[in-house]
């Protein structure tokens, strides 16, 4: 156990803390004859770097990965893929003082109970570092799923109070703005707001979203590993995350059934739903619409105003967070949760393949070489 | 896998449909010990069985729960636990008719496109019945807890948009208003305003809340096993839930992190927070606050009026759908989500016995007979 | 967990002890669409039947099954799948006196010092009608096995002293004969063997093997999860097994290379093997030869003979065991090894289905409904 | 999947190719607060290397661990233990002839026919060198179960015909002996066996045990899980294992019950058994007697003898290995065995800790920092 497993068929293993020697992934049970490279992975953790503009980070982060086995000659052999990112830059200076004391909202408190003390460097397992394992393996998943005509967009839905309109969505945004919103208007604005929540010595909260194109209907299994149940934990096993919704979320509480229904219809010889409230999902199974995923994102907690909190000793204090922290998180966050989600329709498609005996008579009536 | 599994240590399996023989649940990995019978788990049922007032369906379901293994002159011996309930007033009659087409909200179509075909009666295993199983096994979690002086109480937050008061909590209100709101006015509110929207042919979503008092800090495993993160997966597996909140949930996108950050003090030898935005878990595990969980329902999806569809030949057509049915899911699934938190715990609890090496050697320095 | 589930996607949980109210298995992940009734699952049961003959109990065990959910309309659903087998006969005044100490070779001290008492009532958990449950699953993985055209036969190879002669194997036999040889002439030995040895009172052991033919090439996970891997945990789980071989299994260690190396060659347009010394399993995956499997089992250990040992107080006694005990395990013990095996095999089956790219692009731009 | 895991709680994921970059492991879940260091681990690497007498290969492998997270101050921190060693010396050159056929008695005909091809560099995944994760994490293992009085001993019983002297186990010889025999006389015995095996160009076979001493009764789990079926599965994993028995093995199906018993006796305040035909292990729960595990190992399978074999395209050939290949592979297998072994009782032994209600209570009633 220890929580740093995730997934059935396509499973991965991260490890690493921030001060580590290096952080990486495992990925066991990526089917065998996908063409994978380095190239196909770096991008993805280029998009989590920090220091590429005013309102992240100025920490470097050069975050090279490796492919240290399960590829040969360009192409997975089904065996495990262990990828590797080395820590360069990390200067475990930065941190000593926090060894002493538990900052609020952080985990240092909650790791000390659990395991009776902790690597306190730069936040060690529990710092934000340790999703460039997620994100590696990630983009495995998702180059398996573009092989099958589906694609998993993440990206900045709003940052405080700032939403970006979704109505003039651009895809070509999400990468070129600082805050991954698909609008770049609405990203300038939120820039300017978090500009003024910095000279505040404040941070802000967001809203990311992620949506999954061209998937199959009947994809989730039922009762406890509904595909929506899957996704939630996948998300809200991010770092910040302390909501998720699906489709309309938390609109359908003061909802009617008469509205939030979606009707089914043919579109040719396709089954579709004229509305999609419920997000793709029914019954914890696809529905052939899109999947839509939502994740509310709390505040930076790391923020440069003197606040009250408890040493190790027990005894009350007063501290001031030093070192260098992006004043919200969302942005680079966003490409975790493109991540996660990834990871969780790729297993959910791979276990889905065994669902009907049919399937499995043709299989194996093909010949296996 | 099949999905009908939960938990890691103390470890479920469903299974039953609607209208089949009976549905139960093997209960696997309780630790041997614990006195228990049926007259622990019935009183759960109870609470999640129709029929119970206006505002619930008049279908008879005595769901009298039987213990068939596991437990030897009234202690849980660690071996699984069996419990079974009969179904006894089905009538598969009342349900033919769906047997054709698709239910708008239901998971008639998902069913058919993940396995090729569908038990339609009553929704088969889509349907709320299926949650008996559930409900079993929580209620076993519950005592165990309960040993651990942890107690874990869901409640109806709101019906529509009538919300209950929740600074004067009325913890009896939750057992004898037929919302299961904590709140008798409201709760009389909520039945009005359900009345209206029975008359309408419609029905109503709303909001369930669950806390969990008496957590020790410490529990819960990082990374991808946060104790938040099965916590959202146990709760979205709930069939209408489409969204789930921890402590302060979606407000926080909109909070400055001055605000969201729980100050720690000692209140006296015990570390203490001064507020609890965070719903007692930082980092994905226990902060020794108390934990709070919110699930958004959608409205109940078999409404009486007309609606639009399609049928298995793959033509559009009009359906009304009948038989009977809760204007609203949540006051039956209140108890349900209480068992998906008490089993969520629990695991996590026995699951945290082997974090630290000198536990360990305790342990087993401690002789065993 | 608790131990009482077996398998990934082919999954099952048993319950049930020796003298409670039933025994049954839960089988969850069977694809949907397999024809399935009790008359599939029945015979299994009848094999494992006490009561048959002279060298078995004169217990009577009227094990009747019945399928209580997952199936509709005559096939398999996709959903759990429960079974279940009501204790009819079962005394426990005749086990009451064991309830003080432990017997020699049997689980009783071990089950106290795990979980500090245990239902001592003819075993319990420990008891040979545990295998119930395994039994009933495994008739359904069979099932499933049979229409891939992959057969599955289990029968005693000796019994005590007297071999059965594979080289006039006769398949009938092994249902027919009260050994479960595949060789009537040396089951009328062992008879006379166990008669001489029940009149001695004593018990025997004796070694059971299990076929497995029309695999193809290609099934079993690398490193932990091999294939023989996997059989040799599913047949060691059986109650008094104390060796697993595969193909030529202890003879290995003391052939040479050139021996043991089975030569390729191509038998029109498949790859074969001259030999089989391996027993179909090249690497922990199938090579297409027949899988053999071969299972040592130990003398039953319930003798009427008087034998020293401890009660619960700690004091050495002399006791003698009492009721009616199988002089050999081996003829009932035959068809759960056949059943374990199948799940084995099921299982492996459904895994590979997801192990190359191209298999899933083919899968998934098939139509799905 | 892919089955490169093993564990519940005490988990660990192997990665690697005999001539990739690395190969390595993941340690999760093994408790915080244990001390370690490379040192810890690189004699157990140690005890595998190649190419320290005549009877093993010349290659060399200077396989160095280095510990990449997980570990803070000499102390483990609960986080996943990423443990890596660079492969250095390995040449391709030696091994691209085997890409276009399938070597007899190798893993290379069932690799294409699972993943559709494979690397073939010196066996790839399949390679011997795929050990080197565990017994890297066995170190670990062993290095928690000494601190409880646990230890753990493998050795060589016996190469080709050449049996130890087990009367006079001389537990250093282990180490110092080429053959890993705890018998110097039959050590050099088995030396001169082997020198003219590999002057007849063929290869031999041999037998390892392994013991474990200070068991505590209670561990493992019924039915499945039984500690001698994970012991089974644990060891039949290793590559050229082809039998597992446990205690007297497969000397019980001649054996009567009268023999086989193990009488129970009180020695002092302890329950202790006069023999020990059970190998430690009752109703797959330990009984406090030492653990006693055997494996039979197939001769090397590459020798350099000509042999008839197919290449890819289906057409028969002949063949001569060429390369550097160990005559036995028993000796460099045996501290496999060892950690395969560790990794299992350690995880039983955590697993176990959560048996008892009684136990959680104290746990829980304990202060947690």
């Amino acid at each position: 156990m220890g929580g740093s497993s995730y997934g059935t068929i396509f499973k991965i293993t991260t490890w690493g803390e921030s001060h580590g020697k290096a952080l990486g992934v495992v990925v066991d049970g990526c089917p065998a004859g996908l063409a994978l490279s380095e190239a196909d992975i770096q991008p993805y953790l280029d998009r989590r770097k920090p220091g590429q503009s005013r309102i992240s980070t100025p920490r470097r982060e050069d975050d090279e990965v490796e492919i240290l086995s399960g590829v040969f000659e360009g192409l997975t052999t089904g065996t495990p893929i262990s990828l590797i990112v080395k820590n360069t830059s990390q200067r475990s200076a930065d941190y000593g003082e926090i060894a002493s004391y538990y900052r609020p909202g952080h985990a240092d408190y909650t790791f000390d109970a659990k395991y009776g003390f902790r690597d306190y460097r730069g936040g060690g397992r529990s710092s934000g570092r340790e999703t460039i394992g997620r994100v590696a393996a990630g983009a495995i998943a998702a180059k398996l799923l573009s092989l099958l005509g589906i694609r998993v967009t993440a990206y900045t839905r709003s940052i405080g109070p700032i939403m970006a309109d979704l109505s003039a969505f651009d895809r070509e945004a999400i990468l070129r703005t600082p805050t991954a919103m698909p609008d770049y208007h609405a990203s300038l604005r939120a820039e300017s707001y978090l500009r003024d929540t910095m000279e505040a010595l404040d941070s802000a909260g967001g809203v990311m979203e992620c949506l999954v194109e061209g998937m199959p209907a009947g994809i989730g299994e039922p009762v406890f590993d509904k595909l929506d149940a899957c996704l939630s934990k996948a998300v809200m096993s991010i770092g910040a995350v302390k909501a998720v919704e699906i489709g309309d979320g938390i609109k359908v509480s003061e909802a009617k059934g008469s509205d939030n229904n979606d009707t089914f219809y043919m579109d040719g010889s396709k089954v579709s739903k004229r509305t999609n409230h419920a997000g793709g999902i029914l019954g914890g199974i696809s529905d052939g619409s899109p999947i839509l995923v939502r994740a509310h994102v709390k505040p930076t907690p790391s923020i440069f105003r003197t606040q009250e909190t408890v040493d190790k000793n027990n005894r009350d204090i007063s501290v001031q967070i030093k070192g260098r922290h992006d004043p919200v998180i969302v942005p680079r966050a966003v490409v975790v949760m493109e991540a996660m989600v990834a990871l969780t329709i790729a297993d959910a498609l791979l276990l889905n393949m065994s669902a009907q005996t049919e399937h499995m008579i043709q299989f194996y009536h093909r010949p296996l070489l």
